[in-house]
């Protein structure tokens, strides 16, 4: 019962949701759980406990350490990609990490030394050691069994540095020390081992299957975050990782630089095509850039972003219903594909085609 | 033949429009006149002339004159609805007004005076006489014949001043001319009349419907835009203005500030319910405000912004999906709501439901 968590009030579901257990709002407020509810089947449900969302325990810790965003954002998001893959979004409910503490988190993200023995870092050497490990990510499945929520998976994203930035004195210049992929491979493996031994220690974890992906961090300058390359998926009670499974997953950053490697020449010569017939649209330059990830040569999708000056809300109206046809005729098909457009106010637009899909939907947002 | 423009080239038309005309691209380049397509039947199209989108041609005046943002977003939004109900979407397409030249409106926006003849605006004057006039904006009504796109109806915006800023000597402090709304409606309808007639000068603009429409400008300061008080719809050929037609549109922020006059309880304890329930999600307080839009005492929308910390991925998910379920809930039904979620790294998701819907569609931003 230490994995339950009673289900007092009533739950939360918002319509068209797979798993609509109750409605309404009439019990005790007394310990009150709800679901947030599920815009589309594509995400989980996350854990509301008495009216504040349950945040993590290990909270902020990321935020406050790993200064290029997007590998932030790329990890999280990736990372629950994973989970989806062995724990459906139609069966599970979402909540973060209830079980490495802040404390915790950033003694594992530590050196190893005498004050900090469970540090997952290597001990300070000479020459210069790298840090390898960069964040630690925890995110709990859980399944409802009459009113109550219990435990019922575990994914945890190790994400390792590609590049370690450090200075030899407070002050001093910053350096950098590359890491070699194979060293990123090796070392997350073995830090995930040790990983995996220390929550089967918790008798919470004990019995739970529990993912462990490893994530390459991108370096601080890159647009683009980094990706995942392995995971393992350890059934309950299983103290030793048995098996991983490469991902091949690599994001790229468009129009393709000169002299940089292309992931497809056809979605490069296809985003070029969209971009010059863009930027002719009007007298001033639009900048436009895409994030475009692939999986195993696959386009996964593309995130385009278009910034450019506007001179009237109808610029924006009639640049934003040619981009819907510009970006139907000339971007890859078949993939998902976000299109933002913005000027120095902030977001003017946006478009969205899912994947599967053959049009575009837009919103013009405006004010009143 | 003045008032055509050759279709050389073939329009390219989006989907699904109700005014497929042909596609394709085959022609010369020369003077080639496209349409921007149409992403939904509630916008224009608009016309793109050898592959640049013809903009105005008094392009930017309000942009370099205009202080407050929101006045320039809601005259032109505010016009192109007036528009709209005299030049349907369907049969009518959009240009960008052709027939003011910057020149001519910066010298109709200034004073009246020796050097500047066809100023709109009063002499000067001791006491203070205020600037009235603010903005211009001209949107061209076109219709296709055959192969050409022809003139078919004018809008006129005209934006007057509730208070004009003026220094009495440079670098001198800003001061404050209130103008009553009397004021402004009479000085309005003054400028109004002169504008049809100098239109009607024009040789193009003879015997064109010509709707002129009235902005009452909001204060600098203000954190909505100003309202639409009246216009007038002017057959083609009629020199003078016959009848005018009260607006009564007024813009609210929400919360209402203690002592300011509500515009409906009902939407304001919805509105504060609504608030209050997104503020308790997170142990972080989220700042919630609305921009509300009613016209005749009937909410036409609103604009919901919510701006907080996030510390991940996940819990913008899990916000979003909450917030859709809360908005549904608590805010008021039959109107369309936009809701964007903001922290200092800009948009984050933005949730919207359109008139006569029920449930809020969402999208979550995220990066590669």
């Amino acid at each position: 019962m230490a994995l339950s968590i009673a289900l007092m009030g009533v739950l939360l579901v918002a319509c068209g949701s797979a798993d609509n257990l109750n409605t309404g709002s009439k019990s005790s407020n007394s310990s009150k759980t709800e679901l947030t509810g599920q815009t589309d089947s594509g995400y989980y449900q996350g854990v509301i406990k008495n009216g504040h969302y349950q945040t993590s325990k290990s909270r902020g810790v990321s935020v406050s350490q790993v200064s290029n965003q997007l590998n932030i954002k790329g990890f999280e998001n990736g990372l629950l990609n994973i989970s989806k893959e062995e724990f459906s979004t139609k069966k599970y409910v979402f909540q973060e990490g209830q079980y490495l503490s802040t404390a915790k988190v950033e003694n594992w993200l530590g050196r190893k030394s005498k004050s900090n023995p469970t540090g997952l870092n290597p001990k300070k050497g000479s020459p210069y050691v790298p840090n390898y490990l960069s964040q630690i990510s925890e995110q709990d499945f859980m399944t409802e069994n009459g009113r109550n929520l219990s435990l019922s998976g575990m994914t945890i994203g190790l994400a390792i540095n590609s590049v370690d930035y450090y200075t030899k004195k407070t002050d001093g210049p910053t350096l950098e020390a590359d890491i070699s992929d194979a060293q990123v491979n090796k070392q997350g493996k073995a830090i995930a081992a040790k990983v995996l031994k220390r929550l089967r220690a918790q008798k919470a974890l004990k019995n739970i299957p529990i993912v462990i992906a490893l994530y390459k961090q991108a370096s601080d300058d890159s647009l683009v975050g980094g990706n995942f390359f392995a995971y393992a998926v350890n059934d309950g009670g299983a103290t030793k990782i048995s098996k991983w499974t490469k991902v091949n997953q690599k994001n790229y950053v468009f129009p393709i630089q000169s002299g940089k490697k292309s992931p497809s020449k056809t979605d490069e010569d296809a985003f070029d095509n969209f971009k010059s017939q863009v930027q002719n649209f009007f007298p001033n330059l639009s900048g436009v850039t895409a994030q475009a990830q692939y999986s195993d040569g696959t386009l996964n999708g593309m995130k385009v972003s278009i910034t450019t000056q506007f001179y009237s809300q109808t610029e924006i109206i009639s640049f934003t219903q040619y981009l819907q046809q510009a970006a139907q005729k000339y971007l890859p098909s078949n993939a998902p594909i976000d299109i933002t457009v913005q000027s120095t106010d902030g977001i003017q637009s946006f478009l969205s085609r899912n994947a599967g899909e053959k049009n575009f939907t837009s919103h013009i947002f405006n004010s009143y």
